[in-house]
């Protein structure tokens, strides 16, 4: 398994330096039933606008009629990975509720889910996430009410050695540097554009 | 400063299980230049979708310009307990970039400020997340270009005791125990609403 911590300017808590999204898993791993409820208890102490808690998942495992359908979900170059996971789950979230429209929750399926992937990475886990799959198709696979709407996919077992991929890019790929735009460009005071912190 | 550690069924990783948001800030405490640096380059690292990183933030520290205007775009309740932090920040999302659409861009702006507000918390600071502020005029106070939107506001600062609230029902708001949805609420497996994990 490839240590990826981050490379950051100023030393940042190691559970967050440490996580980054594998697709090379072990596909003999297990993920345990106590891994997965520390995972979705992460999830469920996330913050939430209002507490409204708009965030659900929907939980499949290995060997799983779940796990099939899920998988089923994604495109083809997903799965080409996402097979060898011990878990997949889909982040969805919950628009309307007794009181209208839920505000912000696509934002809080993603300050719940950064919580369970960072949860991963304590169990000694690996998690990644995914936007490439069909969302009509999870909605209809999982007979979810109109007002849930599937935002994520997300793999989670064990990283393993990029030597797993037969395909050479693929192994490239996964052994390739973290990166990202510098601290500079994110982070501004005073005006748009305008920053005190050098990366 | 209140302990609220989350009650879990199962143990979390202390740093999740501790972040909370306080409205208690003490008015005299620093969040220094240091621990503002670790909180955006925790943001920095977090994951997005296909890594386009849409996450920016604006960043006031107590006494300077960029914290007054950014105080002045909330509502006046979060006025009334925001103006003790010692740094408040804008998070926004780049919605458009040379490629079109970014997708997910208020996702990552939550996965990136999940990550921030954790870093906090291991800084021995707490973050609160508000969406009670008016966009537009954060937007024309910084003169933001059109595909950047306001998404939320984070207040930074060093939690203290309710009593510095003069106010009963604020006093009470803060040492209210936290409360979450039961986990069997929340992760289904097989199909919706059917749940293997009772919390």
């Amino acid at each position: 398994m490839k240590d990826k911590k981050a490379e950051t300017s100023i030393p940042i808590h190691d559970l967050l330096a440490r996580r980054w999204s594998p697709r090379a898993l072990d596909p003999e791993a297990e993920v345990s039933t106590d891994q997965l409820r520390a995972l979705l208890e992460a999830a469920r102490w996330a913050p939430s606008c209002g507490n409204t808690q708009p965030t659900r998942y929907l939980v499949g495992r290995r060997g799983d009629e779940t796990y099939k359908r899920i998988l089923s979900t994604l495109t083809e170059s997903n799965q080409a990975w996402a097979h060898r996971a011990g878990a997949l789950l889909v982040g969805c979230a919950v628009t309307r509720n007794e009181k209208g429209a839920v505000p912000m929750a696509e934002y809080g399926v993603g300050l719940a889910t950064e919580n369970l992937v960072l949860q991963a990475v304590a169990e000694g886990l690996a998690a990644r996430q995914m936007t490439g799959f069909d969302p009509d198709a999870a909605h209809s696979e999982f007979s979810l009410p109109d007002e849930v709407r599937p935002v994520v996919v997300i793999a989670v077992g064990v990283a393993t050695d990029a030597s797993i991929f037969t395909d050479e890019q693929d192994i490239a790929r996964e052994g390739a540097p973290r990166e990202r735009i510098a601290l500079s460009d994110i982070a501004f005071t005073d005006e748009w554009g305008n920053s005190t912190f050098p990366a």
